[in-house]
């Protein structure tokens, strides 16, 4: 499915606003996910978006697919990354004296490489810029993530079924990322922050949910070892222990998050009271979500909710592996904005899309909680994963 | 399985060496694999390696974890990166005239950040130092790489039982994945290259086979849509159709490479008599493979075999897709040296461990190829991917 004309226009024109606002006179986008977002290709390609004028998409490989793929006008070839500002001359434009690039992304080399090609330019990082524009998505990108909350959904219901005593956290990853990739989902996971090195998401049964890592979330897990600290292990479910299952949903690009609880048998008092406090969390922050709020009321409002339940050390991890944010923006990368954290100060616009995710972690016992991916409206929000919030008992 | 301190300290001895011999006073890692390679911790943190003396690992998150995980005795809580000249100072490190970072990976805003903090430095790229360590694998390297030669070809036998006429790739990638990972496969797989967004690898039928991608390798594969132009797509296998299954293997984070050759039915003689073909260069050039041999001269042989047979062309890709190497390194990345490339006159050492990969490319066809993963010994080479490498009809 290819990106339709008017939605790229549309994109384009956003960003170059933008540049225009920040006296950026171009720039030169090459990372895969902000090339498919104004492209609509993810081939070996260098996009120029002139703050004026038509962009120009220079592609190295393979040239014949970005052709089929993108519906921009102006598609060359690209020989040699060094031909880049000669390129650009030849086709009439104007070197900018500032040039925006991606240098949250791009790495060190490739940068120090831009600067010796285009020595008479100054350098300048856009990625805010184009954040900022990805955060709020087209009714066409909605529509995407509905439907990748609906395939999602399909796996998530399959999953009690998969579950038995003494199934490893593994055999169940193994049964659900299969069961998912039957289904279409894209398996790859995209994300801007360097070294994210998660895989679909955590499945974590008792303690294995309480285990930190690098990973800035309020899970972690033990993973498969120190090589790959995160996410699903070898431990095996046990009666009365909480299991989690926080698991990306990817169809067409779009990332859904959500989280559920289940357990084998009834949970302990403690744990089943912060599950429901989870819940409880949710439905508040949920009653005051509209456009205008300020994000970080929210995580406030979380926040003073498990104090006032004795949970405050407890929430979104423990210790000093607690994290301080309680949700993301989604899209085509799962660290997208808004952020929802403690002092961003983000004010909530339609047509943001994030996932909210109040979760309690207790040492040596296991995590419960719930994550949802909500779409702002106009007035309230949607829910597009929509699987029961419930805690399942297996 | 914790890396032994033994193991860690020789490591840090040869990139000390490396970095005394440069004239570098010092090198700051913080990219997972290289953490991982020198510290036995993938958490997140840097690590500081002086010239002469002690590291000092500082880590952000999980410092707990990390202390479990590393074997080196100066491990330290990070709390904020703009301290590490200052904690480096209080430890007792001189500042470094010349400080070595992982430019090659690091990203532009980060390198930029370093540059102020370490004001009074000299920062330079200390990427290629490290990729010439990692590439000469420890014998408790070549045990794991083994390991996972054999885990993979435990799910490479189980293949031919998966596949029926009118399977898709998708469904065939995810029966492979689903049982690679119940086996204990990592599912995450770790590239150097920027924005390399592959995901196990290739499973590609008939016309599929030819279709190429941004990734620099033969193969590529229409993937799911535009979005993730790469891998399997939704093409059903057919009778006469070559499939190529180009998958990876990682155990215990330790990459091997593999490609086999299936059909439903006999292949047209032509596809037939290039497979044949691979499995004579594959010949050809391991004859060749021993210490001191330039690898260039293996890509050569390669290529001149394939043009005797009238099928330069159609070797390594087709047309303006076509990459210009025969095999690269693997271990705890995919993309590792040596490169066994046209022009790139590496000599080949002892316990260098690489995939060969001849392939042969036929647009509107397919693809058909062979590819294993080898330790060069002493004298000759260990093939490490074990599975038979005939054509197998299904």
């Amino acid at each position: 499915m290819n990106i339709p004309e008017s939605e790229l226009q549309a994109r384009i024109e956003k960003f170059q606003a933008k540049l225009a606002e920040k006296n950026i006179g171009g720039a030169l986008l090459v990372q895969a996910a902000d090339l498919y977002y104004f492209s609509g290709t993810a081939q070996s390609a260098h996009l120029y978006i002139p703050a004026q004028g038509e962009p120009m998409l220079m592609v190295r490989k393979s040239l014949n697919r970005a052709q089929q793929e993108s519906q921009l006008k102006n598609i060359v070839p690209l020989k040699s990354l060094k031909n880049i500002p000669v390129m650009l001359a030849e086709a009439g434009y104007e070197l900018p004296k500032v040039l925006g690039l991606e240098l949250d992304v791009v790495p060190a080399n490739q940068y120090l490489f831009y600067r010796d090609i285009f020595s008479g330019c100054e350098l300048t990082d856009a990625s805010r810029l184009i954040r900022d524009i990805r955060q709020i998505k087209s009714p066409y990108e909605l529509e995407l993530l509905r439907v990748s909350g609906i395939n999602h959904d399909i796996v998530f219901r399959e999953i009690p079924g998969m579950i038995y005593e003494g199934i490893t956290e593994l055999e169940l990853a193994a049964r659900i990322e299969g069961r998912a990739r039957s289904l279409g989902h894209m398996g790859y996971l995209r994300m801007r922050v360097f070294n994210s090195e998660i895989f679909f998401g955590h499945i974590l049964c008792g303690a294995s949910g309480a285990v930190p890592s690098a990973f800035d979330g309020p899970l972690g897990g033990t993973g498969l070892g120190p090589v790959h600290p995160l996410g699903a292990g070898r431990k095996k479910i046990e009666k009365g222990e909480p299991l989690v299952v926080d698991y990306t949903g990817i169809w067409d690009g779009y990332i859904v998050d959500q989280t559920r609880t289940f357990s084998m048998g009834p949970l302990p008092d403690k744990m089943l009271s912060a599950f429901e406090l989870s819940l409880k969390i949710q439905a508040a922050v949920v009653e005051r979500l509209e456009p205008g709020v300020n994000a970080s009321d929210l995580h406030e409002l979380a926040l003073t909710m498990a104090k006032d339940a004795g949970l405050d050390g407890n929430f979104m991890g423990s210790g000093s592996d607690q994290v301080k944010f309680l949700g993301h923006g989604v899209g085509l990368e799962l660290d997208e904005l808004p952020v929802i954290a403690k002092g961003l100060n983000t004010i909530l616009q339609p047509n943001m899309v994030f996932a909210i995710e109040p979760k309690f972690v207790f040492p040596g016992l296991g995590a419960v909680g719930i994550e949802n991916t909500f779409i702002m409206n106009e007035s309230g929000v949607e829910k597009i994963t929509i699987t029961p919030d419930d805690l399942v008992i297996v």
